[in-house]
């Protein structure tokens, strides 16, 4: 069943307004007629079934019906620092880490970064990237949308935010032996518990990004024995997360 | 350091003839010089650090020193039998995969495929992602490149081949209850175990291709709560064998 994501002024009581792209959606792609089921998403995370009952030009009203007890989050909130990458990488990464579960992707200016927005892009590429994880949420089943926070500095960084912060350096992979950190790390952390992965970008990260990064709940994982791309890094991490935590435990 | 891979007809004793797209890499992207170091993986998976000697027009020659004691390669080895996507969506599984340690991409006509390849159009595409693995082999450090193998109908996999096949269903994604497969199943593998890891296209396997595939050594998982697309599927599946192969065990 198509699922769509409303926000909280759309909904008065069990009925739902729909406009915009979704009532296009709907209407013109999904060719829907009044009867026709849909899946409605609202903000608190709770998601219905709902009816379509009348498709005007302007707008297109559904009727909810019964509630769903869907759990299709992880248990845990993972966020992505990613060091700002080259071309359309960071779209791959939020619309990917939408499908592995993400919960936010932090965009970060790193000393390597060779990428820079100002705010006239910034503005235009966030519309873009919210537009990509709000579609892949909707095709993944999620029952929220990641959120897409504003571009900052690795300095900016509020490490004390997360209980755990997780950097996946290049040099890891490089090195025969590694003290499996990946896996002691996993053992410490607990459902509801706030993960923060930071990947640095094509470059990786500078000594003094290092040097920062140098925290006491800051651990540096290995991801697996090859270099992978900065892009594919955090989808890495993500779909490890999502074994351990949805398919092993 | 930079990493080539060599075919056995470049190596005579010590030393090693490059020509062609790695002759013009080596003198006008890396503008190496007599002296500087490399790495040449040969097809027997052996890896040296080779010393160029001298560069002309048309080749470069290289003296290979010491042998390097490299172990890049999953300690399983993994097949990804995709069904044939739409768009480039298999040349980013090729580059993706490579990194991730695939050892073979096999791509499959399957019932709900759209896109076909005509004689003509296969050779072209195939010669592209040859060119993809081996760039991405290079830059991920692998020590083999992984083998694109030619394009056949779900009917012509030979499953006896392998000693476990996974399939990513999607109506697994979506049962609430599901019975650990994908745990269950790796607690099973063992190192030097083939595993075909078989991905249905965008619109899933067909019921026949279901009743095919319904055999005794085929296993199907669930990879995480949501729905994959057919791209990120095996991306997931990847990440996980190496996070549990070499991360965890």
């Amino acid at each position: 069943m198509q699922r769509y994501f409303v926000s909280s002024e759309d909904v008065k009581g069990n009925i739902v307004t729909i406009q915009g792209d979704d009532r296009h959606h709907m209407a013109n792609v999904m060719r829907f007629q009044p009867g026709d089921k849909v899946i409605i998403c609202q903000p608190d995370e709770s998601t219905h079934i709902g009816a379509i009952e009348h498709i005007h030009v302007e707008e297109i009203t559904i009727t909810l019906l019964e509630e769903l007890d869907e759990q299709k989050e992880l248990p845990i909130t993972v966020t992505v620092a990613q060091g700002m990458p080259k071309g359309d990488k960071l779209e791959l990464i939020a619309q990917k880490g939408t499908e592995l579960g993400m919960h936010a992707l932090l965009p970060v200016q790193m000393d390597r970064s060779i990428v820079k927005w100002d705010g006239k892009k910034e503005a235009k590429k966030r519309a873009r990237l919210e537009k990509i994880v709000k579609e892949a949420s909707e095709q993944s089943h999620r029952t929220i949308i990641p959120n897409i926070l504003p571009l900052i500095s690795l300095r900016e960084l509020d490490l004390q935010q997360y209980d755990y912060c997780l950097i996946a350096n290049e040099t890891e992979a490089k090195q025969a032996d590694h003290s499996s950190t990946f896996r002691e790390v996993l053992g410490k952390i607990n459902k509801n518990d706030q993960i923060l992965v930071i990947i640095g970008p094509e470059g990786g990260f500078s000594e003094k990004e290092l040097a920062f990064l140098n925290h006491d709940h800051v651990y540096s994982i290995r991801l697996g024995k090859r270099i992978l791309r900065t892009e594919t890094a955090p989808l890495y991490v993500l779909a490890a997360l999502s074994f351990y935590f949805e398919e092993w435990s």
